[in-house]
């Protein structure tokens, strides 16, 4: 089982890891950790044949699940597609999702819920390049 | 260079992929491909010794980065700490931030904007479980 684990953090940042994501174990979900006020952001992993134990849904918010390794399929309401490394899934509020991993080898996954339609700016409309003398 | 593409979507859901993630190049951005209305997110990659070519900030949204492989460093205004697979970094908004790949191999990351002080409920104060028959 991967635990999560704080490593250090400042009054703008926070730093914790949940270890090694090839063979990644277990379920982990980081927003206590990492004291993020935006989306709470959990790592699972599901072995070949598994699929999470029950279907769920969402009152407010959307999800994104990143599949990081392996391969499966994806069940919103009576729709089912497959995924695999790379896919991105989006799933919008008031629906049923589940997934189970159709590889020989684990498929591993993270979830990201945020509030669905919360987003106004992003990429260069919310962010402004800045001048820093680098340390890194 | 990895490209996203467009699998399938339906009223609830969307499904895009960026490729494999073992040896991901490039930078890309899911938001337009997916129809996510509550974050932004980005693959990144950056080669031994290559750091973001710039300092960026954010008005509204914070970032959460989640290194996928490899190891670095990473900058949050002045404060300088060390990051490697699996950790989970956030950062406000208001401050200046970079990242820069240490390893001898690339360093993949994920990059999540959302609105700072956003989210109300999560996991499963927000979440109900569901049944409806599985066809996966």
């Amino acid at each position: 089982m991967n635990e999560i684990k704080i490593i250090e953090s400042g009054e703008k940042f926070s730093h914790s890891t949940v270890g090694n994501l090839h063979g990644f174990e277990g379920k982990q979900f980081v927003k206590d950790a990492t004291g993020a006020t935006s989306c709470e952001i959990s790592f699972g992993t599901l072995a070949s044949g598994q699929s999470v134990p029950f279907f769920h849904s969402h009152r407010e918010n959307e999800e994104n699940y990143i599949i990081l390794s392996g391969a499966g399929r994806f069940q919103v309401d009576d729709d089912v597609f497959d995924i695999a490394e790379g896919s991105v899934v989006r799933v919008a509020v008031n629906c049923d999702r589940n997934l189970k991993c159709t590889s020989d080898v684990p498929m591993t996954y993270i979830c990201i819920q945020a509030k669905e339609g919360s987003l106004g700016g992003y990429t260069m409309t919310d962010a402004e390049i800045t001048e820093r003398e680098s340390r890194l």
